[in-house]
């Protein structure tokens, strides 16, 4: 399905993928939660991802995960897209989430493969047909396999970017040739979107053509992840390296401190909560930094803050 | 803490890991259940384990997993002890299993570490930490690395069974190397229960010392597998080789059709519903076999019967 | 060490990875090679790295090894730099390579870690602190966890880079997150060489301030490979997204022809074979292409040529 | 082919897998190996493996690799059958190992796949096809997934088992539902020999069919290793437990020292040292034990020789 070039996808830009303020393991900081959607949008972002692997969606109840879309929607009032992860082992609560984002005016939902099971590529493939076939909005795949044990493959995007309701690819691989792979075989369907995860590529991905970010670190400074995408987008390539190098201070000073897999959230969710902004709770299995960290994640957080306001 | 070696563990034999009937996504087949808990029943199983990675636990929705263990519990009426698979990525879903499993009057719960964040062992620690300390049941840790992506560590094994409410480990890791220095390190805690996931190498660990198999073919042949139990537990080592040889089949022939990362599974449900004991139907993402594997199944299961009743 | 931002690293931009042309198992094609090399080096580019994967170097002898060396410093005759791969699991034979490199005046040699035990970063370190004390030749590290399993860390590439004679990471992970961290690890040391691998993702890392490429398509279109390398490094973004879309064409179309592995090896061999520039033999363990597959290189090829002189 | 079932295969038995005595980086020890052989054979083995894993064979340059043949095969002066691993990623140098074998009087070579590129089932059964139709000595496979990433699935074995010269499977997978299946498979192959890597599951191999174990303690114990065969073999599970015991007493002290992947194997060449038996000394890219980790061996070896003379 050859398009013209002019057409864009719906869905691009910095949708920064938010953590999920909590008071205790099944209680939203719900202050925490209006302050930080405040804070994110101040940054100028172009839309809101919640319940990804930043939102600890999986380790949330289904009760606290509904109750999170309702408020979202709600505070964020149409004033950016909301995208809503649905990504969950059990294709029936998938949907239930599905349906609460619909009613909540979420604009797009996001799934990543079930992530118990050891799929095929085939059965990825009648995965996500039974999902498109039933979602009352539109989804975006979500390629995940560090965490999801699979790649979504280059063709098989190809080929689930046919069916219904299937708009767009955020790619957390931090694989770049995937990325690019993709990139090649969909060129010509520029209304597909084509987000990447690791903000250390976000730029590099969108000079090659790449449509976005779902930038972590946007939590904590949206406008300089929004800066680095207009400039991406503009070409301005001395632009580009000035806010890279912000982005690669962010991650290299707040996201491994301790030697966790998870130092990026834990990271992130200090940095939010001694920036005052919401609590650091973490749901089970993970938790908070304990004091030692914290109080490096502080002094890196200080210098940081030299450079980028 | 040495204890005399008289001491046995509260659980073990033959516990098979049951599937779970389904009509379709999100119901369940009731008249299926009660037959093939019957038929399983009938073959003198030791225990009754539901809600594990055979049970399809993590692609049902949670009604349905609470209405199983209730339906379950009441059918099985005491006739053997029930032990209900609370794995779950978010601890709180977890412990709402685990209170309707001891209303329901199961015996104990099974948790496998949660599968979606890359843990490590400290983490994983206080993950089972948590757990413990809430649950109103015995808990059995479970290893399963090919769909968690972490080994309980034999020192965190150790660890762990110090813990209120700890009282035995599944491992279906299939290393054997694993598993023996578990044994090793428990030696001196004969009440700790000691039991493997893969039935073709549940006689050589019970020879060695182990407490028995959760053993997915069980749901098929349960008499096989007690009396491959029964005569490993008495050194009879000319039925185990018999028995033995009968598991082989059973697995070469029924687990391997297709290539899937299920065809365990798969071939599991197709064969008991040619044995017209409950439906074949599986929870997306999965998918029960169709006509060609079916028909293979089918040709495998007529052999089989040739050497097995 | 805090340098200059005018120091550049001696070695940059395109340097490819040469295949191996054979005429068998132990037999090199002299003739082949001859043609190869001046059909490389009329594209223009900055150097030639011999005995890496794509030169299929783990799988020749050591006669052959030794014996290309000689070869081909004698056929480049000082036209480009020369790299000398001596990746190989004995160090005795990593430096006795080394020797034969130094004497046919290489300009540098490039050691992936030992592929075989698997080791830690510590023992990574030793490693190459016992190769850099015994070389005669500067030392580019080489990142392929794909092939080695294990990453050089980013705070062991800084490590490594204040050792005697190691000058640059040739990094073949893919995984682009990894390289931007490296890139701004080694920000004040700009005489440091960070080549990429992958070519399709080398423009982007250019862009980023990476310094080149080892890419294989260039035993094929070398010129293509310096267009993109110098378009990026005059930050013209057009011309990097037209010759980066030739290489994504070259990369689509002609490395994943078959389902292996080392398609892309495959792939290359067989079109530099069609192209009459040397042999496709490929030692064992991998073959090249039957005829059905080598048929379908053809066609591709063809297509490309269109585009690509 | 079903064959009767009186057929034994001709190699089975405690097959110990020589650590490879060094002085330095390239000289052998061999004081040191005429006594370790010597001390082996003392107890009662059944044969003798060089250039295993155990042996560092990867590390070891050819020079060393076909002199250590040599002379171990003067030493032994078949008092036992030798094995002799020709694993390597080089086909060609693989084949001069094994006419070195030959020459020197050796019963077998082994090889594992080769380990640096990735390969497929099919690439891994025309790689064994070569090397058979090449070799001047019987064959055994050698399945390694940890070292080479590939495992020798249970349908490769069969088919390469009908090939000229492959005579046995070396299996150091740990796995030991893999190997169930393998001997399942070869049920009907009584004279193909399977022999297990790892001592902790040698005994429950056996009792299940297996034909023996190359044991890595058994450099250090042999006759443990030997007692607890032949009690396996006579089906006496009273005194199988008693020598288990004693391999998992060795295992856990002395193989898990330090936190390396080649923890075994450094506690293995340290004990070897401390016993006075041959140095320790180990060719890069691995290391002997410091001071703290030597002492922390000798302390446990000397707990150990308690229960074990």
């Amino acid at each position: 399905m050859k398009k013209s070039n002019h057409i864009q996808p719906t869905f691009k830009g910095i949708i920064p993928p938010m953590i999920t303020p909590l008071l205790d393991a099944d209680t939203l900081d719900i202050k925490g939660l209006e302050k930080l959607i405040d804070h994110i949008l101040a940054g100028g972002v172009h839309g809101l991802f919640i319940l990804g692997t930043t939102g600890e969606s999986t380790s949330l109840s289904y009760k606290i995960r509904h109750e999170l879309i309702e408020k979202t929607c709600a505070i964020v009032n149409n004033r950016v897209p909301v995208f809503v992860g649905i990504t969950d082992t059990a294709a029936v609560e998938s949907l239930k989430l599905a349906e609460t984002a619909a009613k909540a005016k979420a604009s797009a939902v996001v799934a990543a493969p079930p992530y118990y099971f050891n799929l095929g590529q085939a059965e990825l493939i009648e995965y996500y047909q039974y999902l498109s076939e039933r979602l009352p909005l539109p989804l975006f795949l979500y390629n995940m396999p560090s965490h999801t044990k699979i790649m979504i493959e280059p063709d098989t995007v190809e080929i689930l970017s046919e069916l219904k309701n299937i708009v767009g690819l955020k790619d957390s691989s931090a694989n770049s040739v995937y990325f690019n792979k993709v990139l090649y075989k969909m060129k010509d369907r520029p209304d597909f979107s084509l987000l990447v995860g690791p903000e250390e590529i976000m730029a590099e991905s969108v000079l090659l053509g790449g449509h976005g970010g779902v930038n972590g670190g946007a939590n904590l400074f949206p406008s300089v992840y929004v800066n680095l995408y207009n400039s991406a987008i503009s070409g301005n390539l001395e632009e580009v390296r000035k806010y890279h190098r912000q982005v690669m201070e962010i991650s290299t000073k707040l996201y491994s401190v301790g030697s966790f897999g998870s130092s990026y959230l834990k990271g992130l969710k200090a940095a939010l909560s001694i920036m005052e902004i919401c609590s650091d709770y973490m749901a089970s299995p993970l938790h908070s930094f304990r004091s030692t960290e914290r109080e490096l994640v502080e002094r890196n957080l200080m210098e940081i803050r030299k450079n980028i306001k």
